[in-house]
């Protein structure tokens, strides 16, 4: 595609950066400029990114990525933007790169698939260096390693603003279904794995005191800088689904409070695809059970430590329901996982003992609306 | 996500717009301002692209999407960004809509497969309003009904600037292959399916005169406005090869002077999949083939018209090659093939007699370097 010129506003111009401009291609072309060359790009990607997989016919360098799976796919996009979803104050490139390759693998997660590989579109600003793509595809690559997914393709442009979105597949391996958010009843007790509130404190205290505060609180600012996605957990759960009514199961990527509704088929992200009964749920966060660095930022930013850990955000861990009979083997077999509550027919949502329903617009607002 | 809030840098703050905040979701979620309703854009959606689709085993509205492909995928993604890949002075919102998800298809063209779904990134600055976003949905929508693809799911956020990102996936409808750029051997016939220049005359006089071009150079403007990705010519091509030696493929989105030397794998593009062998050509371009309305442009600026179409772009033509003896039934077959010349093995390209080597360098810098 040709670009347009921004400094030469009454014609055409191609901005290929090098003569070998489609080099990073299949799609992993674009148009980028100055202090890149597009050929330097293609090494670096070629030297963190494998080529070939066993899920790819044909890779990097074509017009399309040929993917040779013969099964239903599980498929998700996300947005990772400059001063929406990370700062490059604080982020080091190689945590952009694993945050958003890891949002993305969470959804992989959410639904019990295994990743297989991923499209990856880059808009860079001007300021972005050969160096510091070098850490952001690091990072990202050793995500990409560690789950054994393939980079098939993508586009660079130059942008005026840094821009990352990714497309990311998984398969069900040969056996398992995927999970779905829908299908709780009344009766089920509600699951969680992973931690919950400890990334929402992670993002705050970077943000009041940026990588220093990394010291204080490693925990919480890991939880927000790189989160690790729950793929074993969810596939396990995808198993232990397919000789019975499976567990509901979704990522929680806005806070407890936010996406336990969604789980319940209380608001509109289920309706399309047919859930949606909205049911209620009576949970228990015990103090206890909190991290210390949640329980350390609240009392020392004078909140209350549950409240906190119910709004949560960017938590990253499954949120599920499953029938009782199901838990305990659910319990042995997966680290992490701990029981939240039930599923009730009240329609409203109780934790320890207190009803929550205006908990999530009432902070919605205290805590700013861009 | 948790977005995060230029207004309050020290908060963490839930920036959703209404309570149904994952309502455009599996994934079309994500954190837009001010004048959205989530909800709208929900209902804005569902209004124009439907989620079903037999491709398609859940659609939007979970954390993914799951296609019921049983065969091999052709897939590929592609940025399309303001002021980089289009400017909102001439580019009406519908057209927006409908070339994101041309330039994609024309990908899939490229390899001959059968357009079937895509996944839509998009971050919104905003002076996006909600009439706006009508009219971009109903544009990418008309496109997506003509291919009978469905949208399976992607992922909304606010943005600092407007940011497309699409990836599409095709199939080879149970029966063909898919095609490559690689695998021209000299003797070949070298072909091309659609109009080449006229997509660059329409950048040239779009950018210089705005709207007002589309009264004197309408078919220029269109092309650049609103490219025909050539699905048809592409899959006739697919099944051409498949009982012989298969045609090499790629469409023509930087022109045929950048174009042609990836056909032929001279240039790095083709390395990663192990094409590449490096071959030349002899092609013809007639003043007399070229479109009425690029002779005009070339004539008003004193341009060379056969030169202004090699370099091109955006031209969004498929470019392949064959053995000479498949021609005849393609050329019966495929309205608006035309033949090119021939693949020979000097390795340089030669048109209407010149040697043409330089010019893509040259006019590389003469049209200026980002």
């Amino acid at each position: 595609m040709v670009a347009l010129c921004p400094d030469e506003k009454n014609a055409p111009c191609d901005t290929r950066a090098g003569k070998d401009a489609d080099s990073c291609s299949a799609e992993l072309s674009g148009n980028v400029c100055e202090n890149f060359s597009e050929d330097g790009i293609l090494a670096l990607l070629d030297r963190h990114f494998p080529t070939t997989h066993p899920a790819l016919k044909l890779g990097r360098g074509d017009d399309c990525a040929v993917l040779a799976e013969k099964g239903p796919l599980a498929v998700s996009s996300d947005l990772f933007l400059e001063d929406v979803h990370f700062r490059r104050s604080y982020f080091r490139p190689e945590d952009i790169g694993y945050k958003a390759l890891a949002v993305n693998i969470s959804d992989l997660a959410a639904c019990g698939a295994r990743p297989r590989g991923f499209e990856l579109c880059l808009g860079l600003p001007e300021s972005i260096t050969i160096a510091w793509l070098e850490a952001f595809f690091s990072g990202m690559a050793g995500l990409a390693r560690q789950h054994a997914m393939v980079l098939a393709g993508g586009d660079l442009s130059r942008s005026p603003s840094l821009h990352i979105s990714l497309t990311v597949w998984g398969d069900s391996a040969g056996h398992e279904g995927f999970l779905v958010r829908g299908g709780s009843m009344p009766g089920d007790v509600l699951f969680v794995v992973g931690r919950l509130g400890l990334a929402r404190v992670g993002l705050h205290i970077l943000e009041e005191r940026g990588r220093e505060a990394l010291r204080d609180w490693p925990d919480a600012c890991a939880a927000h800088l790189r989160p690790q996605p729950q793929v074993d957990a969810g596939r396990m759960l995808a198993r232990a689904g397919f000789n019975a009514r499976p567990p509901a199961l979704m990522d929680i990527s806005d806070g407890l409070m936010q996406d336990l509704p969604r789980l319940l088929g209380q608001t509109g992200g289920l309706r399309a695809s047919g859930h949606g009964v909205g049911f209620g749920a009576e949970i228990v966060l015990a103090r206890g059970q909190l991290h210390p660095e949640v329980l350390r930022h609240a009392a020392h930013y004078g909140r209350d430590p549950v409240r906190e850990t119910l709004l949560g955000g960017e938590d990253y861990a499954l949120l599920g329901s499953c029938a009782p009979d199901m838990l305990p083997a659910l319990n042995a077999a997966i680290p992490g996982l701990f029981s939240l509550g039930v599923v009730t027919d009240s329609g409203s949502i109780v934790c320890n003992n207190e009803t929550l329903d205006g908990l999530r617009g009432f902070d919605h607002f205290a805590f700013g609306r861009c």
